[in-house]
């Protein structure tokens, strides 16, 4: 049988070669349909969704646990191990080849198992256990360092030797779509003498990707290379809302806290691990070497572009304000994972890690709003005289990410979100 | 019916007057004894448990959702709301009066639903959704800026404006008993030039008090004074165990991460908000008066006596070397909610507020090593020639924590951890 991943295979269901959901990718999430069902787990396939619940009740897919695809989230699935969700991709993959009748030529299992996408509604594919975030672009860190401390001082001593992050807020993850309300919060500007409580005027945005943890791991134990990177599930687009005003007032000594707590938001869909595997690339070289706990034996950056879409109110289509790449980023997600366990810190089955913002070395590549108008000095100009610092209300912000394959592209969607007024 | 609160009630279950469990507390926790059956949930009574799945199982106990209490953690009766919190405590209280009938005549329901305590292994009490930290105390975050930073920069200028807080790590969240593993990790004392990896050589606690948070808010809303009281289901003793030279190198800039995510004890039992109501006090005056939003209009602070025990591997009982005092927080947990929530951040069920270190004004109320032995600078010593700057391997803490009423106290049981080697 032909390894899922193979760039030959191809589906009995349409796939335009522009789609981010050919064969090769089959990514997981959690959808409802017309039906009247409660959520539960599909993959996406062309412009479907594959309803794995409905292949689980006809004995098509058998992954040993009866019911794993009906809940409303993917951590059941998750549950099962790396070993169970490759099986599963390989027959899921099966199922859908051209060369297969057996879904293709049953006519009334196509009907029920096969939801257009325009009759699906994406919920948010895992409950997240933990949300932690990272800041392992060096050249996000460094744009941000210049700005505060000056270009002598723009790297923290510890930056160069760990993976720099902290514990985000659980409870506000949410699915693309979800419109995201203007923060309220603390705000002293430098030239107050004393702080007042309103809505944030500095709202931005971060371009992440966040790894999906799948696995658990035991309070007290460290973990390798190799077991962190068994214990990721997938990845998803992750835009980490941030109230700069909020954050700049409130971040000493403790690090960000409500500046971030308002939303995160994240594609429905999870690409998995398995499917990113051809793109695997190096990342940029890690100088000095890291400390041998952190150190990695093999390539765990991805080729994986990304752009950035900002629409306006009045705009008839957004703008690509951003164009960068996941492989630029200097802390791999695999040495996040590592780091994350190394004091002890138990890892729960959908734990979520946000890379930090992805900014690449060129101005265009910049993830942030704050790098982008360079803190609110250099607007960006958009279609019909609009200029923009920071993000207005009913602004939409919109992420693509996708590895190009040779005629296909193993993509992610999207992730979306229109800001609405603090009131 | 007497308030369940009243002083002169009294039950049939003896009760020492020394007991942290009169019929005044009722505190509730998560049990599981020699029966065999799983965790479920009960509440203290003296040297007893008694099984609220038991009550709920012979009618005598009806809080109109059947089964609430045969699961392993208190969320699902948190989520039914302070109403039906307040009717179960008076129907618990009445059931367990010396002058009813009803449970002290019925020698055979007596023998199934009064567990001793000796037969009883006590658990983790919720499902912790998210643990957040403060920092509240104005002596202890005076005492750490002194150290760190000089008498003139203690205080960090937010610090008297808002509670300073962080994202702790639910998932290491443990309950009183479970040994801790001294943590691993990136360490650089000021004289290394380069950091390395290996076990914490400053490991501390801090005594805290731990918020449960027993309601949901939505997404994108803040919360009033009142609503938030009313969502705080009720207090557990916390111990931050705390990795100070792992926090040195890692927290700029963006917090505590590591050094705090590898234990966090909570006691099993959780005193309602309901049990405290006699003991509430106003905090220190707040110079200057906070902004509107965190303004208190009742006193929200509690008259609650700390106590911490010391005890290394060669003494036979333990040593108190610190005894303080909730009520001195700055910032109470009413207030801490409120500012939790004030950016649109979605509240939980099982939600773990830390209320940050409790040290009072005098040397002697200090709830951290750091500030006891002062950055290590004042050994402590202890009998038979011990001294101690931080925790040593097979060191054992615990915290106690009561409210003294007339004749009674309303306490917390103890919070214990034992240090255990790295490797």
């Amino acid at each position: 049988m032909p390894h899922p991943n193979d760039p030959s295979l191809r589906s009995f269901v349409p796939v335009d070669p522009a789609s981010d959901f050919p064969i090769q990718n089959l990514p997981y999430g959690v959808f409802s349909a017309k039906d009247g069902l409660t959520p539960r787990v599909g993959v996406a396939i062309g412009d479907h969704v594959l309803d794995l619940w409905k292949l689980e009740q006809d004995g098509r897919l058998d992954v040993g646990d009866l019911g794993v695809f009906a809940g409303p989230t993917l951590n059941p699935f998750m549950a099962l191990g790396p070993k169970l969700w490759s099986r599963t991709r390989a027959r899921i993959s099966e199922l859908l080849r051209h060369d297969n009748p057996e879904l293709r030529d049953n006519a009334e299992l196509r009907r029920l198992a096969l939801v257009p996408m325009t009759q699906a509604k994406l919920h948010l594919p895992i409950a997240v256990a933990g949300y932690t975030d990272f800041y392992s672009s060096k050249e996000h860190a460094t744009n941000v360092g210049v700005m505060f401390r000056g270009k002598d001082n723009a790297l923290q001593p510890n930056w160069l030797h760990m993976p720099i992050g902290y514990n985000g807020r659980a409870s506000t993850v949410v699915v693309s779509g979800t419109k995201v309300r203007r923060p309220r919060g603390q705000l002293k500007p430098p030239s107050a003498e004393l702080p007042s409580f309103g809505p944030c005027k500095r709202l931005d945005f971060e371009l992440e990707m966040g790894a999906v943890v799948g696995q658990r791991s035991p309070m007290g134990e460290m973990l390798t290379e190799a077991q962190a990177e068994q214990m990721i599930f997938g990845f998803v687009l992750l835009n980490d809302w941030s109230a700069r005003d909020i954050q700049q007032w409130e971040y000493v000594p403790l690090g960000p806290f409500q500046a971030k707590a308002f939303a995160t938001s994240i594609s429905p869909w999870i690409v998995t691990r398995e499917a990113l595997e051809p793109f695997r690339v190096h990342g940029p070289e890690q100088d000095p070497v890291p400390l041998p706990y952190l150190r990695q034996m093999q390539p765990n950056n991805y080729d994986l572009q990304l752009d950035v879409g900002l629409r306006a109110a009045q705009m008839k289509q957004s703008t690509r304000i951003c164009r960068t790449n996941f492989k630029y980023m200097y802390w791999s997600s695999v040495q996040q994972l590592v780091h994350h366990a190394s004091s002890g810190c138990a890892m729960n089955i959908g734990d979520l890690l946000g890379s930090g913002t992805i900014s690449g070395p060129e101005k265009d590549q910049r993830g942030s709003l704050l790098e982008i108008s360079w803190n609110g000095t250099e607007p960006i100009e958009l279609p019909g005289d609009i200029k923009r610092t920071f993000l207005e209300d009913d602004d939409s912000l919109s992420f693509h990410g996708w590895c190009q394959g040779d005629g296909y592209r193993v993509g992610f969607g999207e992730v979306e979100g229109t800001i609405v007024p603090a009131e």
